[in-house]
């Protein structure tokens, strides 16, 4: 599949790709922005151009926080520095983009007592942080609740959709982006333990299923981003994609998952994995990220969660392999244009597994992969506060990655936006 | 997936599948039989009653014999006794469902001149020998005609219905069944070479080709018999029967195959797999199956096509091995109901990758697994002539598999066929 992929149809060495013309191609924009005062162009002052947001979404999940935006004690399975006001610091220098969980086992692990109260107050506290939020998920057969096995498939089927209204609603203006179902391909016939949602699956079909799913949920939110979300990156997922666009169902975004406990996928993989699935023309995410900073898990692991050991330490070498990844796997990201967003699936060590995949250690102190994913994120691909000179029609040129920018002069500020690659005109009126 | 087949769901061991019951229940049937003459009962008179053919498709291909057939020499890359009269005699005996080849590439390598009548003789000289017969494939991205890169994707595509239609509408009446269209997971990502049907594969996407190349073959043979088949047997194949019943493409049968140079799967994953792809309603085939007589190729070997070695010997060991998993293939296949035909890939060694998979060695001498298979088909399975005599309302008693019989009595024969399991009531008149 090389050949559909920006590297060389020969299959040569991957180091020889470079993503830094396809990053300035399909991630920034050559600005002219012509800056007034009172209706008239401001000529020949001096003004300072600052980022304010990227557009594109550097996201990692926010769990780990709730208890701080609630004012609670921290939550006695993670690590004390995890969900510290010093970690989150960390978090929201990087991240503009936060996935909250909504797995239905934990979010109402007794029938009508679902935990909204607290989770909302998360969602708020990344949204007033600036950051858009998204739940996840709706619908997975992991994580369900253990009481829909008392129903019959019937009423699993409604009780599942009259989650998704109940979530959807409640969150609507906060939440307005979801994971709506998790991991379809394997949904009905996953078979290492029974559950409601298998069940039905396995009862009305993968398509009816999303189908049901979908509906709900834009029915109750229609302006909301709505994705589907797997870890199955065969033919099978490509398959599925095509049968729900031709049955017409509409989705909005293709989530991609990309767990690397096993290794880093490299270049060439992740370019082809792009390319097969934004040939649906769907904007993809890539939804659940994980490079470890420790040793690989063996290849011969086949369902990630029955690796199991009692301690998996970072190390040194690891934490540079990490470093090295990361900034790789984002920059091929960021190269193509279907990405979106990309979100990295914990920022502190000691989650999932208990895999050293964080960027922060169990004490807290970043890694580098984090200072070389913030060296990239605020700093190769940002514009710092940047003192122009305008022309005399009021104009100043400067080239940026997408996203929200200020400029201020004379004590005066006002904001505008970098929407498309390519050139821009853009216009502030202070 | 153990707790959806015939096994205990404890997953207990395999040799503990008893496929006997099953299959006396799914396959036989309990005949009440009338034999008549002139209008009247005829009581108290032997009669002798005899299987004449099986319902169930015991099928092999049949290409070995298209020189036989036509009167021609044999060709020159098979071995000589693998066409021989003698052989053809031992695949009569026991098959009676020939799969001829239709791989474009070979039947038209140049455009317009395609091998029409040589395919027809030999699809004739099975069918007046009693055999069902089907042609494989009408479309597939290997094998498929090279002169198809020469054109823009529209002509391909055109090119393609247009060849469905003239095979399909000159074989109809000898060949009423036809793998339609082969190996489409994979067709729009295969990418081992470029070729004509990737192309348009790609292009149209898996389910509008799908839909095209059917709606094709069913407008040239209403009556016709339309597989759909594949070698993937992962979810990947289910999504994609998902996607195409959603979007009302009418799949006659659901082809798998089941190479197993790798070894022989065993009854958990054979059932596993049946009970997969027969929640769809639909009937199944086994289309191709290999059991291999010598070494197993090594499981690390993803694309069995990259197995090519020099020499690939049948052993004694390799040989009663193979007839006992050919003997417990079988079995299983007949035990369950959505099974209606089975294809085994080639009579004699020296077939595909030369691997020693066939029932019957170079020199022409069957191995066990013949013998093995024979005994089945036309011993434990089967009725052999059989002197009965009616009661006094002229009936007799017998249970059989399902087929076709006759019953004979003074010198004259009727036929009759058991068409359904369990309990029948059927009538001859002599």
């Amino acid at each position: 599949m090389s050949s559909r992929s920006a590297f060389d149809p020969s299959g040569s060495d991957p180091s020889s790709f470079d993503p830094g013309p396809l990053i300035r191609k399909h991630r920034t924009a050559d600005a002219t922005l012509t800056v007034t005062a009172q209706g008239a162009p401001l000529a020949g002052q001096e003004v300072v151009v600052a980022q304010r947001r990227h557009k594109f979404l550097f996201g990692c999940i926010g769990g780990d926080f709730i208890p701080l935006a609630n004012g609670d004690a921290p939550a006695p399975d993670q690590p004390a520095a995890a969900g510290s006001q010093e970690v989150a610091d960390l978090w929201l220098d990087v991240f503009n983009f936060a996935t909250l969980p909504f797995y239905w086992g934990w979010f109402e692990p007794e029938r009508g007592r679902p935990d909204t109260e607290r989770t909302l107050a998360a969602a708020r506290w990344f949204a007033d942080r600036g950051c858009v939020v998204k739940g996840h998920p709706l619908v997975w057969h992991t994580e369900t609740a253990g009481w829909l096995m008392d129903l019959p498939n019937a009423e699993i089927a409604k009780a599942q959709v009259d989650r998704i209204r109940r979530e959807v609603t409640e969150f609507a203006g906060v939440i307005d982006m979801w994971d709506v179902i998790n991991e379809v391909v394997i949904m009905p016939i996953f078979d290492k333990y029974d559950n409601g949602i298998t069940r039905i699956c396995r009862e009305m079909g993968r398509i009816p299923m999303v189908r049901m799913v979908f509906d709900a949920a834009r029915e109750a939110n229609p302006q909301a981003t709505l994705l589907l979300n797997d870890f199955d990156m065969s033919a099978a997922y490509e398959c599925l994609i095509e049968g729900l666009l031709e049955a017409g169902v509409e989705i909005g975004v293709l989530g991609l998952q990309s767990h690397m406990h096993q290794g880093y996928w490299g270049e060439e993989k992740t370019l082809a994995t792009i390319d097969r699935f934004a040939r649906y023309g769907l904007p993809i995410h890539f939804t659940e990220t994980t490079i470890v900073s420790g040793h690989i898990m063996p290849e011969e692991i086949v369902d990630l969660n029955d690796y199991q050991i009692p301690e998996w330490p970072t190390t040194p070498e690891g934490e540079a392999r990490q470093a090295d990844e990361v900034v790789r796997h984002y920059k091929t990201l960021l190269s193509h244009p279907s990405v979106e967003a990309m979100t990295y699936w914990g920022l502190s060590d000691g989650g999932w597994l208990g895999a050293p995949g964080g960027f922060v250690r169990v004490d807290g102190t970043p890694k580098p992969a984090y200072e070389a994913l913030r060296s990239l994120v605020k700093d190769e691909w940002w514009l710092p506060p940047t003192t122009m000179v305008t022309d005399d029609d009021g104009r100043v040129r400067f080239t940026g990655f997408l996203g929200e920018y200020e400029v201020s002069a004379g004590g005066r500020t006002a904001v505008f936006t970098l929407d498309e690659p390519g050139g821009a005109t853009v216009e502030a009126a202070i």
